[in-house]
């Protein structure tokens, strides 16, 4: 069993599980569908804020697309300083090839927030701590800032304006104001995705809890920058984490790049890397735990929780009915395991084919042997297992079929879930990713409408 | 106008068009379906032989898939000799993942049909050339053997071997023999593929013939020797040239090299590289052309047929709606302009919004900036044209949208063909693939089924 996939003990909500986080989400109607015009109705929500009361370690993982939206430049700034207050995230609206105006228009998402948040915070009484008390002033680079849905169409900033000052006034703690967090952030999701769980750190119960969003244009590669990293690697996701652990902000750069490097970096739909993909992380401190305490298990409960969130965007994938966990072992080099894992999950014929619950090795053994791994045909074991169990059914072993039968196989690809295990044979490096099938539903789906413009997706 | 894009004087016919090829083709089960025993009456030919009458220049070009079929080992061997005789070749079974009875069974293809076209020519009257007369005794390395069908099954020897008795007695240089054995290669192909032009050669009329098949598996990245080619390229996939043009070995490979190069290795359906891609030419020098003729229009006759045969694979994809031909212009480097290409073609989300009529240039902006390619945002434009129109209809400058409505694009995406122009404006480099939509069609014909194990392709 890896270490990593240790099981924390949940609790119910999300991102206001952790002490000292409200969140807060509305409708102000960023598609401009002209519906619900001062009142919301009856509308899904299309912005969310996600505000700490006292300022917060941050970090931030971002696409590596070339082709990145305005958000992810400004976010990636901003989350390079060590504290962060609020993230303002919407919907509808990728913000993404729209230039200098798109630039313009993030910050002043920016500046609108800093400026809605400490107004909130100013008609509070006062905390009597001077130190929480100067913050009060919140200033624009504070604020992370989020766009998800079309592509190269000019944000709304009237009715985003207007959204975000309505937000501030109804940012509170509660469950519900969370749900309405992780439902704003939707696009085609169908829904929600969230997670809360609770940990000993030292002598404090530490809370770490996320939402995140995402269900196509999903290959996700994010780094620290935005800048591409040495190894290729490859959704409109985003996922938003909170924690009341007090952290040191290097630590928790590194742990969050640990984390999606794991999880949000290890999931595949369509393979296509999006425009905006964004992971933030807010960590506050009210646990008050020793900085001295057992940081490893900080680091296993956030790889816990943005794996269990980024398997959930894969199981919401669109027009998704097999979930598949692919490993690949025994790999010449780490960059070859990983190849050939994304060769295969990315196959269009092998997709198709777990549609269909057929176990075809031949597709398998083909996207193997096209994948710019180093590989050697003769060496090489394909089998099947059932979730959670340890037996491996071969279909194939030193490069030919066994004389397991295709039905035998058949019954395991059939299941909603299974495990796809390629045995390269030539090394001592190993690779997961978690991937779906390729559906009819998908191309209905995304095939495009001329009538509809949410195909614009980003 | 590309000067590759000459059109040449098309003529009935495809491979027995040349001077000196014969061509056959019988239904012997390969699939071992246990149907019309001892007659092909209403079945699929399922063999085929392509035989010149006198030894004939030979080159190939082979998949560079790591897990290659036991045919591409064999034809790529014999391709390397100077001169061949004859080509073997079924559908229904790929000889891949087969082992080492896959090889010994390749090999006895050759050696049967050695065997069995020799004695078809030792009946007919020997020529009076003493040279040609002491090739009637065919070695087995000069026949070259082709498979494509399902993966990791043995090859049914006994009705193989039939088959090749049976065709070599039909042995004939008619156009219906050629239209047979442009029949029996077919597997998930709608159609028949075959060409066969005519031109001058010094002071001789030359031909050129061809068939092909494919229509899934197809992103053919093809070599001379089946190892991969320093940058990274990527159908079943089979090609089969005929010329009675007097040509030299190396010249008849450097040639063959180039005209795969700009034609089957530039098309994709679905980016997945088979098994068993694999194209070959027989030059008999029948025509008796001076060898110092200008070979540069042989060479572009070989661009033509081979490019014409390509563009029938892509038309013929398995349920493509949508033909297109993708144009990278000046990137910073040649792989760069072919990265940029790939990424876009094979774009799941890309190609989804082509079924759909939808000019999602949103999608193709985002492929463009995950591709391995060195890529500028602000420099990037893209636009449509219908095909042989020189006017593009441009939907981004310099990485934003113009004022062209999306009806205006969307009227030339709903066309049956159209073409898409990139420009990165980073440097002088261009690429060109031909490349087709993704439909739900193409799901429902890969999805796979247990009770009928044809999906099992290769």
């Amino acid at each position: 069993m890896n270490p990593r996939s240790q099981v924390f003990k949940q609790i119910p909500g999300s991102i206001c599980a952790p002490r000292g986080f409200k969140a807060a989400a509305v409708f102000c109607d960023i598609k401009r569908l002209g519906t619900g015009k001062g009142s919301d109705k009856g509308q899904k929500r299309d912005l969310a804020l996600i505000v700490s009361d006292v300022p917060a370690a941050v970090a931030g993982m971002f696409t590596t697309n070339q082709v990145c939206a305005a958000p992810v430049k400004v976010s990636a700034r901003n989350a390079a300083r060590k504290f962060a207050r609020a993230i303002v995230v919407n919907s509808g609206n990728a913000n993404a090839c729209t230039g200098a105006q798109g630039m313009k228009d993030a910050q002043e998402m920016t500046r609108a927030t800093a400026k809605a948040v400490a107004a909130v915070y100013d008609r509070r009484k006062p905390d009597q701590s001077a130190v929480i008390d100067r913050r009060y002033n919140i200033a624009a680079n504070e604020i992370l800032v989020c766009s998800t849905g079309r592509i190269g169409v000019p944000m709304p900033m009237a009715n985003v304006k207007r959204g975000i000052a309505q937000a501030a006034q109804r940012l509170s703690s509660s469950q519900s104001s969370a749900r309405q967090a992780a439902e704003a952030i939707m696009t085609s999701d169908s829904r929600r995705k969230e997670i809360a769980v609770e940990f000993q750190l030292g002598d404090a119960r530490v809370r770490l809890g996320g939402i995140c969003k995402g269900a196509g244009m999903i290959q996700p590669g994010m780094s620290r920058t935005g800048k591409r990293p040495p190894a290729g690697l490859h959704a409109t996701m985003l996922g938003f984490l909170t924690t009341d652990a007090a952290v040191d902000p290097g630590f928790l750069k590194d742990a969050l790049e640990h984390a999606v490097a794991q999880s949000f970096n290890r999931i595949t739909v369509d393979g296509d890397m999006s425009t905006n993909d964004t992971v933030l992380i807010l960590a506050n401190g009210m646990a008050a735990n020793p900085q001295t305490a057992d940081h490893k298990i900080f680091q296993r409960a956030l790889d816990f929780v943005t794996l269990e969130l980024a398997k959930m965007i894969v199981r919401d994938g669109e027009g998704v009915t097999r979930f598949v966990t692919l490993h690949v072992h025994r790999a010449r080099t780490a960059p070859d395991a990983e190849a050939v894992a994304r060769a295969v999950a990315n196959s269009a014929l092998v997709k198709t084919s777990w549609f269909g619950g057929d176990p075809n090795w031949g597709r398998i053994l083909c996207a193997i042997g096209y994948s710019k791994a180093k590989v050697t045909e003769a060496k090489i074991d394909v089998g099947y297992s059932s979730p959670g169990k340890t037996k491996i059914t071969f279909a194939v072993r030193g490069g030919q079929p066994t004389r397991v039968g295709l039905q035998t196989l058949g019954a395991i690809v059939a299941q909603p879930e299974f495990d796809l295990h390629i045995f390269l044979n030539s090394g001592r490096h190993d690779c997961v990713l978690y991937t779906s099938d390729l559906t009819e539903e998908y191309v209905e789906f995304n095939k495009g409408n001329l009538s509809d413009p949410k195909s614009l997706g980003g």
